[in-house]
């Protein structure tokens, strides 16, 4: 039987025992059945979704065992871990179920940025609910409830507790920072955010979770929840794609590759391959415009939905009569042709 | 004698001995004729807006007193802060005038953000120059003249002096975090905001101090210094909200419940209850404007100011003719009527 | 010879002795002939543009060598980082040509962010590739190879390492926070910006390096690199400026005096003295604009960048015609000459 994944973890809970967030290093998919057979001698893995309990000492003997098995970036990770003064975990997801436990969740919020999966290549049904809304201090995540105690202390004792987040989602670089990446101000990219190798995202950009860019852009607008950019793709400063979950409905907006969308404009459908977003310009899925063929006639009009994911489309306003004008490099006996073909 | 409201606290001062900030852990309204009488035995107060300074000796007999009295929620305090390492003051606001001292300026900032006190409900003049600009540190705040020895120091020995924030206003959170609420960003709420039960606010989210929420709410844009916005109201990305400070000149812009203000648009005017601003739209108060009625029909035109705190509006450009139209769910009688109403 | 500047720093390199960033407490522009003396005395400096390694001896001798001639502000910081727990330097800019590693690069930074040379006064080509992109933590500076290690260690330690950026540059405000402002979010100010006297940086501010603002100034929008703003002028919140690295071509942005950028606007074209851009009105180069003499008449129409540069304009959209409007307060006589002496 082939498993989804593993991640040995560590992490912070709250007085009560329960997980606030785990940290897995390194989290892998498909675990070798070697890998599979050490966690079920050791910790008695049961073949379901898990996320297994384990004390030190039993961190200690899984890195033994996955030594004699030849799994030595395991054994390397559990060594590590045995050492942990935080509790320990090792998550087992047998299946790509929806996630049950707050460490199944963290472990899928890794794979996305380890890279490991893409945006809505992992099923994250019902994943709300299992991240626990938190503390992230400079002391690592606090519950809540205990935090008002904690920074009455800290104070008294001349420390500041510093609270940058109250968040179900803790920021990526915490976690993991990929490969290939800058990341200008990293409280605006979330756990779950997947950052392609050689993206720039300057400190206007946001990634949100299950989101993300294929590979080289240049970030410095919003990257809504669900939403992903093609290579060689630039969002303006403070520019918007709308997401799944606020106002983009069911749509699930995607950028093309070699887009431009212009600092502070919008992007409410998704966009095929090198097209173009004036500055300023914000294009929602209802709006109708005027579609101007390769001499710049107005041979129609179209709303923007229909127009989803065609490829090499310039959006402007024209500044003189305040209409939208879709331009395009195509014909107007083309233009009409593949109009037509989407009604 | 009804007094306004006490706050025992503690916080930093430079080294001339002058108040950088002071944090009230559990500020409070209308103390008991009893909590004052402690307070004027103790430490002398004598029935005005006083900040009394409190050596750790007389916050431990406040302790005491306040157990005696049965005022336990003080005692506790108290006695907390009797063992802090940094000065220690008990703040006592007779009534609500203007603050004349440090300590009641962030007793007052306290109270809006404890949700005691609303926007607009407690008297703010002259608190300006009453806040020091700091450095906001990872060590706490630090004057600005002792900065570059500060930061010398700490490279010199090998640590980071974090220097995150030089500003009047600190962040909220490392102050109080209200209850029912998440806050993805810290850094661009000040202390002084009203967060209500029930609000997110996402990275690009803002709100300055006298400002805030009343409910549920999903906040993604700006709420500048003065802006109230209502129960389940959704401030899209990067969305901005005029504030009295800055161009809103006298009008205080409110939102009403259940309004969509898109992202990348604005509202320089109040707005009713279910009220919709497209996505990229900005109304100032000045744009003259189509109304439209309930059938769609053009039937007269309206300066922005004169639909100020209207309902069911919904306010878009027309992306064919670029001219900024206001529906309705009214027929043009209603219409005609209510607005002639305002002439 | 007179020498262009000096820096005494300390910093941070990676585990093969590479510099990951240099700190400079108070670089200075033209040393003085027996500051350079002592330099090469101590240090074999060789009279051209040099990084020179010092040990914490060195450092001392150098303290002693600047007493006793007079250069007692150099002595005072050679003095302190003579204990210094990280690698020294003394960095020796004989001319202003491009520099050739990173102290000399981040040299040139820090006289910027002291307000020692004015954007575009100082050489800067060739410098991003001697930036290394580092992750910037509470724990300082950290090679991105050897990050995960440093995670991981921290982690089972309990202790949280926060990585706050992933970049070639880091903050300005932890190498030098220069007299007289105010920035809310430190985090969106780049090592490198020239930030004026007077000046408030709101959080949603933004500069970026070798840009900034000439003196007092209201930036709650987005200072492109390259892109100087005069005094007295408001940049509204969420607006922007086209930089020089993307979108502005070779174009050079500035702001004169006195200007208004609405909040979410933008600016693709240089400003001259008391100009408003409406909110949400972004104006690009090749935006065709109606011209309005001071009656409020269009004598003419114009492409922006025609207008590039000139005083007393205000950029608006009509909000029943959708046309962008340039207003004047000039007759259509001065408008007409003024246009055709550009044509």
């Amino acid at each position: 039987m082939t498993h989804f994944s593993i991640g040995l973890g560590t992490g912070k809970q709250n007085k009560k025992g329960e997980w606030l967030e785990v940290f897995y290093p390194k989290p892998l998919m498909t675990p070798s059945d070697a890998a599979i057979k050490v966690l079920k001698e050791t910790l008695w893995y049961g073949d379901s979704n898990e996320a297994l309990a384990a004390t030190n000492e039993q961190m200690r003997v899984l890195a033994e065992s996955f030594t004699n098995v030849g799994e030595n970036e395991l054994a390397r990770i559990a060594q590590s871990l045995s050492n942990s003064k935080l509790p320990l975990v090792a998550t087992v997801l047998a299946t790509d179920d929806s996630p049950t436990s707050t460490p199944e969740a963290y472990l899928k919020l890794h794979l996305l940025s380890h890279r490991l999966v893409k945006p809505h290549g992992v099923n994250l049904s019902g994943i709300f609910p299992l991240l626990p809304n938190v503390a992230w201090t400079n002391e690592g995540a606090i519950d809540l409830e205990e935090l008002p105690e904690a920074q009455l202390k800290a104070r008294t004792e001349g420390r500041l507790l510093e609270v940058a987040s109250i968040d179900k989602f803790p920021k990526m670089t915490n976690y993991v920072v990929p490969a290939g990446v800058r990341i200008a101000h990293t409280a605006r990219v979330r756990l779950g955010a997947y950052i392609g190798e050689g993206t720039t995202i300057m400190h206007e950009g946001f990634v949100n979770f299950n989101a993300g860019t294929e590979g080289t852009a240049m970030i410095e607008g919003r990257i809504s929840a669900g939403v992903m950019i093609g290579k060689g793709t630039d969002l303006g400063g403070g520019c918007s794609t709308m997401g799944t979950l606020s106002g983009g409905n069911d749509i699930i907006i995607a950028l093309g590759d070699k887009c431009l969308v212009g600092a502070n404009a919008g992007v409410g459908i998704p966009l095929g391959d090198r097209c173009t977003v004036e500055a300023g310009l914000y294009i929602t899925a209802g709006s109708v415009v005027n579609v101007l063929d390769d001499k710049g006639e107005v041979i129609s009009k179209a709303k923007a939905r229909d127009l989803a994911g065609k490829s090499d489309l310039l959006f402007r306003r024209n500044s003189l009569s305040g209409s939208i004008e879709v331009l395009t490099n195509k014909s107007s006996i083309q233009l009409n042709e593949e109009l037509h073909s989407h009604n």
